[in-house]
């Protein structure tokens, strides 16, 4: 049965070839002094960062580069909200991926706070403000681009937090697809990997409705069809393009409208593995996902393996569900596995030895509020993990 | 190929049971006087009237009653426009169907305009002010609740014109399905036809995507599930939700984000009907869309209809690619025909004898400019005209 909701999504998008060309008019209207933040450097060596410095050459640019992957709130969040104070920004670019976004997302509330911005990260403190963010994107997976979320770590205290707000949504995107031309396979995967679980996330709750499921696996669809192709021939616009387009509907609520609350349960374990392990959070997922769906699997969640299979790996309706189920779930994990993803803990570094902490740490943190589809124990986290080794 | 597009839908829909309690808390921020805009008195046979009377309370209540279907330029939106002006109204409450909120929108505009609103319905002049809308849909259909366009009729002329501006988006959308049960089975049939014909308009086009492509078959898969159920079951709190959740998607572009331009063909010859004989915009429609699907089908149109029959209505793809096309057609007519709708013009009292004079219209004031999906000249429509006699 379908649900109450209540639904913004206020970010103008423009997608396509040349579309960065479209920035100084974009910013034109934000304000002249502009905090330009982006990671390790791979926006110039793809010649975008030169670019952005031409059309913003009427602009006062500040820069905050060195934001890491699982962007960190020590050093690259209190420095982006010092320069932001020290240089009354009035507009933060942030030209990169999924993790620069989401810093700047921090960055942006934190800059029209007083206090320490991890109040707000932590939800201590509601936002009262905060600078308009405007985005160029060369990766496509996290949806950052089109939601009001971020997800920041504090490595002193294994935290990975997830940052909500409806002040964070950024006031544009620019999504080019051939600025993800260059991202390597490693990456490309991941970053299909994280899209696949944003969608299941969101397909794996109680009350569902029948547009929802059909936009979910119309995604889903999408990223199977495209990623091979991205992945063999790295500058074919067309693959690109869907996978990047498919991508921005990850996380701002438009797949789960009507349905009820899931909890996002990979994502809690998997903020756990990154927060320990620093590992690339698509890789995580790939990993999670095959086995935590195997757990879940009962008779009150098997009409959702069902519906999966069929109507997205065309398996046979009339077979006997628990058949449909299992091929759903290992259809899944052969899809992660074809992308040359890992999908066992040891192969990014993990061994058994904190498993169980890290299943404490994931119940605690991430998944003792809030409703969950399958409420999860510490230990079914930790056999979760086990199977995942 | 997916093409470039620029994109944005900044509207908030309050969705579900209940959410109209929620319109103080929504009007508050926008002002105290209001315009109360409605159609032939339904409101008030539902109780709807009442129940915003009271939670208004507070506020200056203006009202504009007896708004047409197929809105009217005079008298409703001149009537409309000189009450803002002379009420110095802050924000415009339509409740009612797509027709009302359509007129709210021209009236929006045009009270912030010192010249004949009718410059700004033809897109002579481009409004530079609007005067914010919230709306309580009573009817599932259109889509305008989501989207920044309206259609205006004017009789004297037979004109019936799309208005489009990004400044018409509402501000916020009330959808209660339950307000939707009252609704008898003709308008309940021809408010699908209608949603139905909003996705065929955008699916049939030169470049398209796998997203739109599954986005537009999950709405139209939607509508053929619940249509049914409500028909038969008016009170089906499920089936009208899901159909006014799918009708909410219609007209605000997402369908077609990606694709090459459509023109909307069957909207350009059912408006010259309307404006000509005032039928009900979702017979029209019904009436036209499988005539102009079996004119348009040939060899470069085809690979559409198969797309559409193997994914929509399940029909074996291993057929000829023409007799799947057929069968889609063929399964069209019969969707709309089991709803009870009307398929011949006479049924809705169009004979024959000014289909040449509608076609030339339709030609001239739709489709003269933009891009076609497939080229019509008046002999094409007074063709696609008479085969729906």
């Amino acid at each position: 049965m379908i649900q109450n909701f209540d639904y913004q999504t206020p970010t103008r998008v423009i997608f396509g070839k040349g579309v960065v060309d479209r920035l100084p008019g974009v910013m034109k209207p934000l304000g002249r002094r502009v905090l330009l933040a982006y990671g390790g450097g791979s926006i110039k060596r793809i010649g975008l960062y030169d670019k952005v410095k031409e059309l913003l050459k009427d602009f006062e640019i500040t820069e905050l580069s060195g934001i890491e992957p699982n962007p960190k709130y020590d050093p690259s969040v209190l420095e982006g909200v010092r320069l932001c104070k020290e240089n009354d920004i009035d507009v933060i670019l942030s030209v990169g991926g999924g993790s620069v976004l989401d810093c700047c997302k921090a960055i942006s509330a934190g800059a029209k706070y007083d206090g320490d911005p991890w109040d707000l990260i932590t939800g201590k403190v509601r936002a009262t403000g905060a600078v308009p963010i405007v985005d160029i994107m060369t990766l496509a997976a996290t949806g950052s681009e089109y939601d009001a979320g971020g997800v920041i770590s504090r490595t002193e205290t294994n935290d990975k937090v997830a940052y909500i707000d409806s002040l964070l949504f950024p006031v544009c995107s620019l999504l080019d697809p051939t600025y993800t031309f260059s991202v390597n396979a490693k990456h490309t995967a991941a970053g299909v990997a994280d899209a696949f679980n944003h969608v299941l996330e969101q397909y794996f709750c109680a009350e569902h409705n029948m547009v929802a499921d059909g936009f979910c696996e119309t995604l889903l669809r999408t990223l199977i069809h495209y990623a091979p192709i991205a992945m063999a021939h790295p500058d074919d616009y067309e693959a690109r393009a869907e996978i990047m387009y498919a991508c921005m509907y990850g996380c701002n609520g438009i797949l789960a409208l009507g349905n009820s609350q899931s909890g996002w349960p990979m994502h809690a374990i998997e903020h756990a593995l990154s927060a320990f392990y620093d590992i690339t959070h698509g890789e995580g997922l790939a990993i999670i996902t095959p086995r935590w769906m195997r757990h879940i699997l009962n008779e009150r969640t098997m009409e959702r393996f069902v519906n999966l299979g069929v109507n997205l790996y065309g398996i046979d309706r009339t077979l006997p569900a628990q058949e449909i189920a299992e091929q759903t779930i290992e259809r899944t994990y052969r899809f992660f596995e074809s992308l040359g993803l890992p999908m066992h803990l040891r192969e990014v570094g993990i061994d058994g030895s904190r498993l169980r902490e890290m299943a404490e740490h994931a119940k605690e943190k991430d998944l003792s509020q809030g409703e969950q589809y399958v409420d999860l124990t510490a230990d079914d986290i930790t056999a979760i993990l086990t199977a995942s080794l």
